[in-house]
């Protein structure tokens, strides 16, 4: 706990010396057994990448370097409570234990809408604000039969 | 409308091409004015990345290529309801429509868990499967309260 404590003051700390950088304020890292093995902050704006956020940012640094999409050991502290695509990209990326300091109320008050993206998430996607159309009879669904039945894939 | 369905088909053309070349079974592509200018497929598994769903990488691309963070003038063609990450990615990205074909269940039966985080999302991170646990006391407060008095920032 003592060791949590610590590395979730160096996200906290990454995050700080970012915004002196021109970046947004969110740090995040990657550690494997108690070490840090990726950093990062949020970059969206200098970088023109609206999935640079700085959770997101230290999963890809972590899974290049373990060269697995697969980090389920390791540990992700993050200056803020994760948004839903960062939340995401942490199940997909099989991690287990998050720790972080801020929530998304503290975000939403600093003017970040994690909280309405939280909200719309929830909904039928033909109610949210964004225009969301299905065409069901496109052929989505050939996709996952060719992926059933193919016999060289790498499940994932 | 039949201009939708073409560019919807174009992606699900890139999702089976892909399974080909050994990626998951997922293709996106974004346009703007009714033209293509980015196109991906997933490729989790072969980059080592876990955040590489084509929607994700479609948006990258698109967001390099336009030199900016916001895609609030393109529109989203993919061949899957997009999961809670790339949800996410879509809503920071400011993109207004997205056009599917399969949808969460179809994921489902082929071995992706998108309605597993989904469900995960909703609820409170302290009941989650994955262990989060939030230090309060850490000092996250103080990072928003350095963005907020920041002169030279670039709101995003």
């Amino acid at each position: 706990m003592e060791n949590d404590r610590s590395l979730l003051q160096h996200a906290i700390r990454l995050a700080e010396e970012g915004i002196n950088r021109g970046h947004g304020p969110f740090g995040a890292l990657i550690a494997k057994e108690g070490r840090i093995i990726a950093e990062a902050n949020n970059k969206v704006v200098l970088s023109h990448d609206p999935t640079a956020h700085a959770e997101v940012l230290a999963i890809r640094e972590a899974s290049l370097l373990l060269k697995t999409h697969d980090l389920s050991d390791c540990v992700l502290y993050t200056s803020c409570e994760p948004c839903p695509m960062c939340l995401g990209a942490i199940y997909w990326s099989g991690i287990k234990k998050v720790v972080y300091a801020a929530d998304r109320h503290d975000a939403e008050r600093s003017g970040f809408s994690d909280k309405l993206i939280y909200d719309e998430i929830g909904i039928d996607p033909g109610k949210r604000k964004i225009h969301f159309i299905r065409i069901p009879d496109a052929g989505g669904e050939q996709v996952f039969k060719k992926w059933d039945g193919f016999e060289n894939k790498i499940p994932y």
